[in-house]
């Protein structure tokens, strides 16, 4: 289990490392082992939709399972799968990194980070800094 | 316009007000002008649906002009009015106090705050709590 | 069926007759007879989501084949034959004055207008206004 | 902030443009910065649906921060990303030229144009003339 200190220390870490990297603005979320919003935050200048992209991509990491990277291979091999479940989602996926998931010592998936704003493997990169911040193992 | 910062502040404001003065577990969202996500958090112990609540609470503010109050009075005449606005609106309407309207000191309307957790009436003094103390006008 | 110019007549003089009665600022739009839009004009200061209601307005008109006032008339009696029905159109109707059929000489219903932002009995005055300055015959 | 009377200059300029270059017939939208409608016309003889393609490619262009052009290099470099941004944003984008960004002189994104009617690049090079009339920079 997540708490919101430890999502929001995800979120602070991921935002700050960008910033620091000089990456465009960021937004940031944290779900739960169930999909649910814990946390998020999108930096001033990001574009308005981010929210619904960083929600996305955490959001099809959490559901099935998978991290962003291990998405992308699949929608690489078979676009046409990756389609039906964008749409058995209800469009909440989006098959690039920046979508990783969080486990506990114990391996569990607690739960996802999803970032974007910058390219997919920097969103990615800041998003396994803030989940290792937080003491949790991330699989991007 | 909101920045990250005064998001996190009405955020912060509004769920230290709830655990001090003994409420249940809050969850917060700040919505743009536009009715996007800025901020949102939820209080550990927190439903996992809250997300949906308070971003309902919101968006419904923002995007008719009116508060959460100003709704429920319209739903207690005219409940079938609301009901097709939640129509309206994908379900993203919750016509009951919480959803609070932030107005800058011109007047106008520069985005909304969403809080839920405990009686509405409760969620919407701290959500004025939050919006004030990040120097902004509420109107619940 | 109307054209470009006759809908954009509706518009402005609908807009015009709401600044010249002091009322709030106006949105308003007219669809075909298919319930596809033709024109709409949001006034500057109305809130965001004005745009929804206007169709919902409208196109519950014409896909019913009842002014908004025939409409209020069942909600009242049948809520939830209203509610249902908000349903089947996916949330565009809103059984209140505001959405007025646009009939030919003929009798023919060739479209409706939509029009939102002050009471629903003077939203719906305005919108009659403007489909007679067109030329047509309105019915609220 | 776009007003009513520039987004409407920009509708005018661009359907005018396009009936002078002889182009089929258009139809125009301009949303704000959160991406509600401001403005639409669809002229005389264009498809019913052509509202629908008007807005999703302004939708995506505002919400993505993201002109078409943009868009539509990222779609042929990554179709399945495309696709599941449509899917994110509930169907309302459309990755080819025509979706223009409206920036304001201090760079800001005040809102998008969407074209649609001719083909994409005429459709976007008269939405670039009508955000030019008002005074604005487009970005396609």
């Amino acid at each position: 289990m997540i708490t919101l200190e430890q999502a929001q220390k995800m979120i602070e870490t991921a935002l700050a490392q960008g910033a620091e990297d000089g990456l465009k603005p960021l937004s940031a979320i944290v779900l739960d082992a169930g999909g649910h919003p814990l946390a998020f935050a999108r930096a001033d200048g990001a574009a308005p939709g981010r929210f619904d992209i960083a929600q996305a991509k955490a959001y099809g990491a959490v559901m099935l399972g998978m991290g962003g990277k291990a998405q992308m291979a699949r929608a690489e091999a078979q676009a046409y799968f990756m389609a039906a479940v964008n749409g058995i989602y209800d469009g909440k996926t989006c098959p690039v990194p920046g979508g990783v998931l969080i486990r506990d010592e114990s391996g569990a998936v607690i739960g996802a980070m999803g970032v974007t704003g910058d390219t997919s493997d920097n969103d990615a990169k800041v998003a396994v800094a803030g989940i290792e911040a937080a003491g949790f193992t991330a699989e991007d």
